[in-house]
């Protein structure tokens, strides 16, 4: 097993804390700001035995996999023995980049040096370092240890074998690796869900359907052969002759549509007072932190029922 | 209960013939193509079991839902007393326009006539229609059955009444309607699809990610939390404030991708061969049938998990 660093408890720091502790790996979680990690473990020992519940921790009991966590008092403590250093700190160009040297200079030289950011390309906080050949992003959809994609991003100069290692080390703790051949903007995940959510302001914004109608549409509609099987095996899938075959009948359909998607709406302009006044009316402020509890859950129902499919 | 005449029994007709059935309004199913009707009962028949087990009946026996369902052996007898027509004969519109000059000569006055096309727009096969009032689309993923989502896209001419009754009518059994408020091509569930299929094919074909790397980030990513929320509602609870602290926070991103999405790939051009290999080997093509079972089976499975979360 492992030796992971992780760096910056809050959210993703701590989710990815529970993540490689799940898989057998020993945790090293440092924060800047003194008691954060012990927030972080308490956090992480609130919802360990939900995820036991819910068939989640590979067998392992919430107190062997919280066992696996130490929270240290120091950077170097954290990184200095890690295989690996998982960074969480906020998305700020100059901070990245001077945590990213305080790493280089801290982590043993057969350590990756990995950061979750979904703004940044590695590329731009990494340019500066005699260690840059180990540095990528590995990026996470919110919280790794119930969704597992996870983005693998290398820059220009990272290492191809440190991104075969982290690509492994992914795999073996449950995750399901994107691995891209080269950075750009937005990764793979947020192109996607960008090039939904565009139609879907443009959508609402054109007055052709309300946000609920968009929500029902994926949510009662696309999503479900979405959340397993992707897109393109959907498409595969959806013409007798498979995805060649899906193409030549139906693309004419899209190309029409293509160039009335040509103009961009600004999501803060007049389409977000419709927009947050009809969230707004199915789900009042002071309820939002309810919801995202109520979201948490059903996340963790959909994950031990799509492990219960694989298994069964 | 509802007398529901269903025109073409192909898999979109029989599919809607089992939602309706199982609603408990009674059925009467006609296909152009005589022995077309039995052998879509027969597949009925076959199938209800497995929604049985599934608790997908509504706790109705499988016997029950079969005995709604009558095949007829004319279009007039399919019709006639029906209060709702659904039609499913093939996407070319000559066609559509004359079945429908047929079906508005033949329903009683008060019937609704929908119908199942994705691709023509309600007004391009009505327009010349004496009751073309009350005539629309109502556009379901197919299975209906598993699926709730349904599209109801009026005609410019379509009764605002007829738009209501049709949607309580889907409302009522079962399905999330759509209820669009002009038409539009691709609707909403094809316009969505098709930006994240054209970001999706352009990724590819630009060497960034694989077929399978598209789909991860889907099916083990995004698609999780859309498949009980939608995208709308995903981004409403993923910054503190809801979704206008959300589209402050993070729409910088989505902005500077953009520009990069304005050029269309030609899904049939080069990109189709890397699409094309990727899938077959992946899933041969003598193997695209049994994966197709497969698939209504994870659909099924998914299906009686949401409604059991619902419940619960």
């Amino acid at each position: 097993m492992a030796t992971i660093g992780i760096v910056g408890s809050g959210f993703i720091g701590r989710a990815w804390a529970i993540s490689f502790a799940r898989a057998g790996h020993g945790v090293r979680l440092w924060d800047a700001a003194a008691g954060a990690p012990a927030a972080a473990l308490a956090y992480i020992a609130a919802i360990l035995p939900d995820l036991a519940g819910a068939g989640l921790l590979d067998g392992a009991t919430p107190e062997a996999v919280l066992a696996r966590i130490t929270a240290t008092g120091t950077l170097a403590e954290a990184v200095a023995e890690a295989d690996h250093v998982q960074e969480n700190t906020p998305e700020v160009l100059e901070t990245k980049r001077a945590v990213f040297a305080e790493l280089d200079a801290l982590a043993q030289p057969g350590a990756v040096i990995a950061s979750s950011t979904s703004a940044l390309l590695p590329s731009r906080f990494t340019d500066h370092l005699k260690g840059r050949a180990r540095c990528l992003v590995v990026h996470p959809i919110n919280p790794p240890y119930l969704i597992p994609a996870a983005e693998v991003v290398p820059a220009p100069w990272t290492d191809a074998a440190v991104v075969a290692r982290t690509a492994a080390l992914l795999a073996a703790a449950g995750h399901a690796p994107i691995v891209m051949k080269r950075e750009i903007d937005g990764f793979v995940m947020n192109r996607l869900q960008g090039a939904l959510l565009e139609e879907a302001f443009r959508l609402v914004a054109d007055g052709v359907a309300s946000v609920e109608d968009v929500d029902i549409g994926i949510r009662d509609g696309l999503a479900l052969r979405w959340s397993f099987m992707g897109p393109f095996e959907t498409i595969d899938l959806n013409a007798p002759g498979g995805v060649r075959d899906y193409v030549i009948r139906y693309q004419s359909i899209y190309e029409r549509i293509f160039p009335s998607t040509q103009r961009r709406v600004d999501w803060a302009g007049p389409v977000i007072e419709t927009v947050e006044a009809e969230r707004r009316a199915r789900l009042p402020a002071e309820g939002l932190a309810d919801r995202q509890a109520w979201r948490d859950r059903k996340l963790m129902a959909l994950a031990a029922h799509k492990r219960r499919q694989v298994d069964g």
